[in-house]
Order: structure tokens, then C-alpha cells, then sequence
């Protein structure tokens, strides 16, 4: 009888817990590495109230003696900042607040089918910067893409530099499925990319932090779920020309034993359904992904801008093909979200990309569909609409590279020689 | 920034790992809870290598003399046996192996559609005696359903004392979504159950660890995977009348947010089919389940085991009606199981149930479909078959409790007054 642990499978450890440092001789830098991420996680936890050193000793059941000791290195670090909190000016340490600095920051970056996208976030969640620009991706070279890229991420640093913002490292999503640690793009079929060697961190030269690769579905769930208010377990829907899946569960990324779970696009909805571009056929894709839904409505070849344009005024006008294509898309997602429900007992959804902007038009075909396959299962209160628009997977991509300094801040102090 | 813990998503919580005692002065009662344990389950992972306390020792990191004093306490509450070691009769302490008991047994039980089965499995795992009768339960009252299976189970009670094991405690698997600590069927619906309140406990009075209640499809995969060498990741396909699921990810089971995860079989593989008992349409119930493929198989109405008979009998005769029933049902299994591979990373499976019993005329179609759905996702050689017939589900059902005194044996000893 074997039983592992299942950490694996997610993204993420859960949260630390306290050790007080006498409890365990001859351990003291475990100790204080596990007690620097518990007062940094704790300040990342309660955001906007800016916690007391008191509030965070009460809060942590450590000291608060060893509070301040802690905080004195995360401030020096420049992670966190002291925050005046009293109106009258009244200044001094019982007075002062903490957050995550908002003069340490990491560039979101995305390419995607028909554009690229670029963001500066500071630590606090805050979008400092935004840049998204079309730019036809499907078949042209990795390196051409990348370059293109970089003009935009020069950008940023620019937006950085004129902000004050240190830029400690990038989160570049990807719609395909990614090797995080040898920077490969395994498979991005909608870009016509097969296991293809990208260089991210020459986008950021000297960045500590490097460029960390991520998927695109599983960025802007964590986006959702970090700074679009997300729910503690739900499966994000990203319609892209590719339809992914961001599948959370306890607030962290279920990625699965092999690092690909969440493929909610290639969900088989019809089994006599048309070819899609993963080998199989009858996918959610193919119905519901943004080019079967604007061919599907006749509006005619063009750039993204222009087919949403015309198939929104479609829509106002009441055209039934562009009224049908869209009805259909959301009777599949409904069959699709009703077998991911089932499977993965997931009582919420957000929708995002195209699925939230034509929402209005979706929503009806939508809930019928999830009443006629799956009654009772998910309420119509449950299925969200991404609040974060074209920003949430850079938002993903560059939080989890935040979260990863807030897991383990000691790995970061010690680079900046100050554990 | 909110970060949870996923281990309520898993039954259980991964592996105990050693605590020397004199590192956390204070907390012996917590070291030696976890070092109990930490040895117990040593001795179970080992299974047939029989381990000495030296060789436990040695995997565990604690000291010789902490092993000795924990196999003490776990030998004396009889969880634990010595077994000599040495061909020649030699015996004495450095020679002997330890096992969990045999002398110390779970019963496990199950209640389906069209049977009733109860097992004594001893704490090694042995099936030490088994019997399963024909029981048309659909519809009929738990009382009388559980009054039927009380007389059986009075049968492994009194095999038990015959072969000298005494009964720790039962586990008792049902066709449908229960809530373990309330002892409530939720929903069953292939036996027309909705919340109902069962008395498990009443089928084993006196037994110190009760009956616990579990989900049928669930059981099965942990039976596959604690004595029916499943691999480490794989979902376990449970063919009864109800076709079920159970997850396995990481040696764990899956149960998801709401306890209801692995509903395989209300997976939706055809937009238009029939009619489901879940209230839903085109489930794969509604095409692989016994009495679908029965039905399509013009199988006349009887007992399970006389409509099986006729299946296989018609189906060696290759009649057309029977070979397209089942060539159906593959064709099925294989949507759904793409689509749980995609949204899950799931890379292997195991077939239980009638699917095991008719995998030699179902995996033709099941392969097909596969590569159809999700070319090159599931090799063949990751498409096992369970063998082991009926008694998975309540070997996996009497496991549990096994398992759960594996993880916690300190309060077993307590109860026991050993602690």
C-alpha cells in the first residue's frame, strides 16, 4: 500500500506555517527562511490593510520581536514597504503599515495567436503599464515573435524606468503546453509550433528573477483567481482562436501528473463533430473557438479587431447566422462545462476572452445547455465573467512569478545578500 | 493574494515523515503519534519483504532503540506480527521480520444495483473470505437492503472466528454520492436512493473502528491501487449498472471540492442521445451502462448473471446486434476517456466491472475511438484491466479503514489503551 503526496499536481505548497526558532536547534535557517515567507505571505494576504508589525506577530503567532527582525530584512530587500497610517501625519514604527512594495515590479508578457500583449505589475497586483498590439503569430518563427516582443517588453521598461519601478523579473505565457525548466514550447498548434527552444530571459536582460514560461489558460486563471476576484475553486474558460482551461482547486493551479491538465478546448462535445487542430475531432473548439464562431457567422477574413467589430453589429442586428454561431458556441461550453463539472466536482466558472465579451449574447444557450445536460449542477450565479479583460494572463504570468518570490523570499534576500 | 492548502481535495494526506523527539521538546505526544505512523507505514509499503526493526531503522532515519519501543506498542495492540525469518528454525529477536496482522481483519462490503458482496480482508490485505449474491436492490427500501446484507455479513463474521481474525472495524461502498460523516446515500440513482439515512455501524456492533460509507467507483480504484498493483495516476473505470469513476492522482484519490469527483459515466458523449437517469442526456451511461448494452444487445430482461451469459454467449456467436452493442459502448467509453485524459492529464486507465469482463470485445472499439478522439494521448499499454472481479470495491472499501489506521495508529492505540 504506497500513498504519495499530490503537492506535485499543483502549482503551488499551500501556506507555511509557523516554526518558532527555539523549538528546533541547529535548523535556524529553515526556521527563519519559513518564517520570512510567513510574514511575507502574510502581508500579501491581507493587501489593501496594510498590517501593523503588532497585527502581524498576533496574526503569525510569532514574536514580535522576530516580526521586526523579519520585516527589517524584507524592507532592506525593498519587497516590502512602511506606509504612514495616520491622517493627522503622525509618523513613527507603531504607526506604520506594510505592503508588498509598489517600486518592485514584474513584466506580464503573452503572445497569442493574433497579438502580443506586455504589462508592468507592480508587487501589490497593480498594472502599471499596458501595451497590446495585433500581430498575426500563427506560423511565423519563435524568434521572429519574440523579437516583435521585445520591442514591445522595451516598452515597459521604459514605463518602468519613468515609474520608479524595479523590475526584479517576466511571466511570458504561451497558448500551448509549455516545459517550464527547459524553456520549450512543447505544442502550440493554433501558432504551428512543435517543440520549439525559446530564450525568455533575453527579453529581460539582468533581471534577477529571469523570464519564467507558463500556459496561457493556466496564466488567466491564476490572474482571475490572484486579482480578478476569483473564488477558491473554479475552472476559467479561455477563448482565444485556441478554447484552454485554467482548472483551480483550494486556490492553487491543478496542473495534473504531467503538467497539461485543464485541455477544456479539446473536450470531445459532439462526436460527429469537425476536425480540430489537435489530431482529433468533435473538440469545444471547434465549435466555440473565435474563428469557428466568426466562420460559422460568415463575417469574412480579417484581423481580430475587425471580425469582433462586425460580428458584435451582426449580433445587434439580430442576424441569425451570427445569433445561431453563438448560440451554438455556448450549447457546447454548456456540454463541455457539464463533463468537466461531473469529472472534477467544480461548481464555478469564469469565462474569459471572447466567451466574456460576448457573454450577453452567449449566456442564454449557455445555462440551457448546462439544465439540459447536467440539471441541478452548476447555478446560473456560479458562472462568471472575467472582470480583467485582455490583462488577466499577463497578470498570471507575472503573479506567479511574484508568488514565487513570496513563497520563498529567503531564496531572494540571499541572491540580494541580505539573509 | 490567497494561497490554500490542497490536501482536503485527496483522502489523504500523503506520507508521515520522521520527527526525532528531542528536537521538539514539548510535543512528544505529536513526535511519537507521527513516528508510529511513520513506522507502521513502513512496515506496509514493504508488504512481502517482511522488514526488520534494524532495516526500519535504517529507512526511517529514527534511532534503533525509538523503533524497538514503537514495534513494541504496535506489536502488543496486534497490529503488527513477527514473523521468523530464518529457514532453519532459528529464532530470536535480530532474525525476525514484521507484517502488518493477519489475525486483525476490516470487513468490506458493497451494496449494487443487482448484488450484494461482503469480504474479510485482513490488515496484509488477504482476501480471507468472500461472498457475493444476486440482490435486485433497484428500488427496494435500505432497511430491507441492509437487513439482506447483515445476514451475509453475520457469514464473514463467523469465517472470521474460524480463521482466528478479529474485526477492527467494516467499510461499506454504495452506487452513489454519500456523505461519509452523516452515514447518508446523497443521491443513488440507479437504486432510486435520495438521502438516505443509513445505520452502517448496526452491521458490526462492537466493532472498535465502525463502518465507514464510501462511494462504489471510488473503493474500486483505491482496491486497484492498494492490491491490484495500479500505477501511481490512472482513472478506474467502474462498469455496473451505473458506469462510475474514480481518480487517481499521486497514489491518492481525487474526490474534488465537494467530496463528488470521477463521475465518469454522466460524462456527455452525444449531444443528442437518450435520456439519462441523472437527469441529463447522452451520458455515457446512457450508451456503456450494463442494461444500455444489454438493451442494444436485444439481451432479454432477467438476472445479471443470466443477461451476462447471453451477452458473451451471443457476442462468441458473433451476432451483430451484440457485437454492435458493445462496439458501441467502446466507442463511448473512448469520448469520454479523451475527454477526461484532456481536462484531467490522465495518461492511463483501468477497466473494471463489465468492461473488464467484456474488455476482449469492448478494446477494439475503445482503441479506435481513442485514436480517433485524441490521437496519440493513451498508448494501448496504458489501457490496463482490473483483475480483480468483484472483489475490488470492498477490498478498496474495507482499505480505506486499513488505511486510516496505517495514518493515525496512535489513536487506535489510545482507543486500545496502549498509547
Amino acid at each position: 500500500m504506497v500513498n504519495g503526496s499530490q503537492q506535485q499536481f499543483f502549482k503551488s505548497a499551500g501556506s507555511p506555517t509557523p516554526v518558532n526558532e527555539s523549538a528546533a536547534p541547529g535548523r535556524v535557517g529553515d526556521v527563519r527562511r519559513r518564517n520570512l515567507s510567513l510574514v511575507l505571505d502574510s502581508i500579501a494576504r491581507t493587501g489593501d490593510a496594510k498590517p501593523s508589525r503588532a497585527q502581524l506577530a498576533a496574526g503569525t503567532g510569532l514574536t514580535k520581536a522576530a516580526v521586526s527582525s523579519l520585516v527589517a530584512d524584507l524592507v532592506e530587500s525593498g519587497l516590502v514597504s512602511e506606509v504612514g497610517l495616520y491622517r493627522d501625519g503622525e509618523r513613527g514604527r507603531p504607526g506604520q503599515g506594510l505592503e508588498l512594495s509598489s517600486r518592485r515590479g514584474v513584466v506580464g508578457m503573452e503572445i497569442n495567436v493574433d497579438y502580443l500583449a506586455v504589462g508592468l505589475v507592480d508587487l501589490g497586483g497593480n498594472l502599471r503599464f499596458h501595451s497590446i498590439v495585433e500581430s498575426r503569430n500563427r506560423g511565423m518563427a519563435p524568434q521572429e515573435v519574440m523579437q516583435r516582443l521585445g520591442s514591445l517588453v522595451a516598452e515597459a521598461v521604459a514605463a518602468a524606468a519613468v515609474e520608479n519601478v524595479a523590475i526584479l523579473g517576466g511571466g511570458l505565457a504561451v497558448p500551448g503546453l509549455v516545459d517550464e525548466q527547459r524553456n520549450m514550447v512543447l505544442s502550440a498548434p493554433n501558432l504551428h509550433w512543435e517543440n520549439e527552444q525559446l530564450q525568455p530571459g533575453s527579453l529581460l536582460e539582468g533581471a534577477p528573477l529571469g523570464v519564467r514560461l507558463s500556459n496561457e489558460a493556466n496564466s488567466a486563471a491564476l490572474g482571475e483567481l490572484w486579482y480578478g476576484g476569483g473564488p477558491a475553486d473554479f475552472l476559467y474558460v479561455s477563448g482565444e482562436v485556441g478554447v484552454g482551461g485554467g482548472v483551480i482547486i483550494g486556490s492553487d493551479l491543478y496542473v495534473g501528473p504531467g503538467g497539461s491538465a485543464g485541455e477544456l478546448g479539446h473536450i470531445v462535445v459532439h462526436p460527429e463533430g469537425p476536425e480540430c487542430s489537435c489530431g482529433g475531432a468533435g473538440c469545444l473548439e471547434t465549435f466555440a473557438g473565435q474563428e469557428a464562431i466568426f466562420d460559422a457567422a460568415n463575417i469574412p477574413d480579417g484581423s481580430l479587431a475587425d471580425r469582433t467589430e462586425q460580428l458584435l453589429a451582426a449580433l445587434a442586428a439580430r442576424d441569425p447566422g451570427a445569433l445561431k454561431a453563438v448560440h451554438d458556441a455556448g450549447r457546447y461550453l454548456g456540454v463541455a462545462l457539464a463533463s468537466s463539472a461531473r469529472l472534477m466536482d467544480i461548481d464555478a466558472v469564469v469565462l474569459g476572452g471572447h466567451f466574456a465579451l460576448l457573454a450577453e449574447w452567449l449566456r442564454p444557450a449557455l445555462l440551457m445547455s448546462l439544465e439540459r445536460y447536467a440539471p441541478g449542477l452548476l447555478e446560473p450565479d456560479s458562472l462568471g465573467v472575467s472582470s480583467l479583460e485582455h490583462s488577466g494572463t499577463l497578470l498570471g504570468a507575472a503573479g506567479q512569478v511574484i508568488r514565487s518570490v513570496i513563497e520563498s523570499p529567503f531564496e531572494f534576500l540571499l541572491a540580494s545578500k541580505l539573509a
